[in-house]
């Protein structure tokens, strides 16, 4: 359970400067940093914005978060250079004069001295503060931060490379926007996450939980290659959430509790390894068109080594029969994708490694490659354990980077199962 | 060379919807893939706006976008649950009834079709759409994208799963609005990609370059791991933008070429990996504690099949001596984490899965297992060829993730300079 504190719902709203955004050349996951610890403090965020190094644009966007939020949020643009143009425009649109801060600017000497950089000139520059702000420690960076309070309104600065942002974020802002905004009651959240079900079936599947339910409310959204629902309470505390979650978690799980693997930030690899690490027993994989995805997945998971043998990288065929034993005559009368393929390599990886289970993946991850037979797209997952050994066919009509996180989904997902004693619920049978 | 094509700087804004995005649950990837392929069309992006599934924030986003913007994309909103109101909301806007698209509703049967799972009833809202509207072809899912005229305006309404978007938004949208955005005077950009060097450390070699030029002006910025350097140039056409940057790129190559990997979209397993086919060469990896993310990379890479034989995940320490032919002496010698088995693990590889090149790497990925004298983050990297071995140690002081990354960055580079003739650049002698 997360916990949301929140009373006299403080609204927030994040604005992040830089063309780099707008031009699509870094990806903003500052946004959504900032966005998570938000509502972690039961603060609403409504609006996002992104405009470039652009005065008036940015001048627009701070006028127009002023005129419905508590409190905005900027990031970026507290850079040394010309471009970076924050400090003026907040202290234009608030109708302040510029200065030169003496403790930010001791705090941006310091740094030079600590790191034994040079300082240059233009440094000095990140110190020039709106008057009445508060300068902000950057414990990462040259970049101090600005807290400014404007008519009942609080405005924020933060620099833009994320490990400084983070830090200042974490550590300042945000306990002093819970001690603000805190309150007596929390928002509790849970999200269920789902895999090998869609949106519309799950939808379907809990339509009248969904529409009856108030508190907590249900929210369905699709996330990366999965279904997630989430639970939503304001409570007094997190026992009194317990008691308002549990019997709709209960409900869900009886309806839909096959596809349902995991809660809150689980992966599918942790929820695998963590049944591994329970019943004693290790894995082997043997990849061939995932080429490392699996294994890179298996092996994310912090203390991975205590189930996870290792695996084989079988890209061409003649490394399929001479690492895993694969039986050069079938490869020629089944071709490599195929379910007797499949099966004698997750046999052999099985075997080979000395794992409790082996998975096996062949396919043909494009664009080039598909037959008619076995367009592109086509993919066999065998799963062999104490119990014997079952392979499946997939299709998925998709590109090469997503064929391949769908692969693995697949593969972990039919493990999962497997694990549970149930049977691998997508794919045909091989 | 990537040609930006301008003329009557068409203006388009995005909006993403969503309230897992102001939750921070997710990370919004779709607005900087939409913004890049906007901007390798001219297409100017000045506003970027975020908000969640609620009908009066989203009607007043669109219609504030419409009142500045000649192109407004929305993304998300478009599922089969009653929290996508994207459909409604721009019906509703542009003051347009609503009715069901045979089209969209034929395209969304026949994808339950051909992946055989179940058409939900709920499923038929994705084909209820705004009078007028043409429905897109949805290639990875259900939804059918919007392409909707309207006023001199044009409203596009794009699915919010990343494989859905990129493969409508690349093969339909970005070519119409080429097509009509299309231009006499283009902005030419050639981004210069670099590995295995700081921000800091580029702009000082570079420093005077970057002062004195404004065409093309140069911009330099951190990527993911990377370092990069724009040089953006307004010319007629391809030859006259090649004239001007040409003297700048082969400035920047005498000083800083070893670490210049790459241009524009070209990764470093890309690079690594022409130059392998260009020379007829193979490559087979034995990985430990990168657990697999090395052969993914590396198969990332279209046509990767073509010397990429494959690899051995040897994460337990039994498994490099029984699939590589490490002597168990040595492992218990040395640990398993030293230059040694480095060593010992690239030439099995490369030896048993008949390989021109072996690379291996074994380290501690961390949170646990770091001892005093090789603390969590110490990797040994080994590169096998036929002209002999060299191992090397290096350090990184980072989380799980990104070790992994910076590892399997460091091994391709260095295969890299010893497909160029030179030494590995940073780590050090082991």
């Amino acid at each position: 359970m997360n916990e949301r504190m929140n009373r006299m719902p403080a609204r927030a709203e994040i604005i992040t400067v830089g063309t780099e955004l707008l031009l699509g050349e870094i990806i903003d996951t500052n946004a959504a940093h900032l966005s998570r610890g938000l509502a972690g403090a039961g603060i609403d965020v409504y609006h996002r914005t992104t405009v470039g190094d652009n005065w008036i644009r940015l001048a627009t966007a701070i006028g127009q978060a002023l005129g419905r939020s508590d409190i905005v949020l900027i990031t970026g643009g507290l850079g040394p250079t010309e471009d970076d143009m924050t400090r003026s425009v907040v202290a234009a649109v608030t109708g302040r004069n510029l200065h030169e801060d003496s403790g930010a600017l001791q705090q941006i000497e310091k740094h030079f001295q600590t790191t034994g950089r040079f300082m240059s000139p233009n440094n000095r520059r990140q110190a020039i503060f709106p008057a009445g702000a508060e300068a902000l420690f950057n414990g990462a960076g040259t970049a101090p931060g600005i807290w400014l309070e404007h008519d009942n309104r609080f405005i924020i600065c933060l620099p833009g490379p994320p490990p400084e942002l983070r830090l200042m974020f974490d550590r300042q802002i945000l306990p002093r926007l819970r001690q603000r905004f805190g309150s007596k009651e929390s928002l509790f959240t849970r999200v269920l996450r789902f895999t090998e079900i869609g949106e519309a079936a799950l939808a379907e599947a809990l339509a009248d939980l969904i529409e009856a339910q108030s508190d907590p409310t249900l929210a369905l959204y699709a996330g990366r290659g999965e279904v997630r629902l989430r639970l939503a309470s304001r409570a007094k505390d997190a026992n009194e959430a317990e008691a308002c979650c549990a019997p709709i978690d209960a409900a869900v799980q009886r309806r839909v509790g096959s596809h349902l693997y995991g809660r809150d930030h689980e992966t599918l690899e942790a929820v695998v390894g963590e049944m591994l690490k329970t019943t004693e027993t290790t894995l082997a994989i043997a990849e061939s068109c995932t080429g490392g995805l699996l294994g890179h997945r298996v092996t994310n998971v912090p203390g991975s080594s205590a189930y996870f043998r290792g695996g084989v990288l079988a890209y061409a065929d003649d490394v399929k029969a001479t690492t895993l034993g694969v039986p050069k005559a079938d490869l020629q009368k089944h071709g490599a994708v195929s379910a007797v393929i499949a099966e004698a390599m997750a046999h052999g990886v099985r075997e080979r490694l000395g794992a409790s289970y082996g998975i096996s993946i062949t396919g043909i991850a494009g664009p080039d490659g598909g037959t008619e037979e076995k367009p592109v797209g086509t993919v066999f997952i065998a799963w062999a354990g104490p119990e014997g050994c079952l392979a499946k066919r997939f299709q998925f009509y998709t590109n090469r980077e997503s064929f391949k996180g769908r692969t693995t989904t697949a593969a972990l997902d039919g493990l999962r199962r497997r694990l549970l004693g149930l049977q691998p619920w997508s794919g045909t049978e091989a």
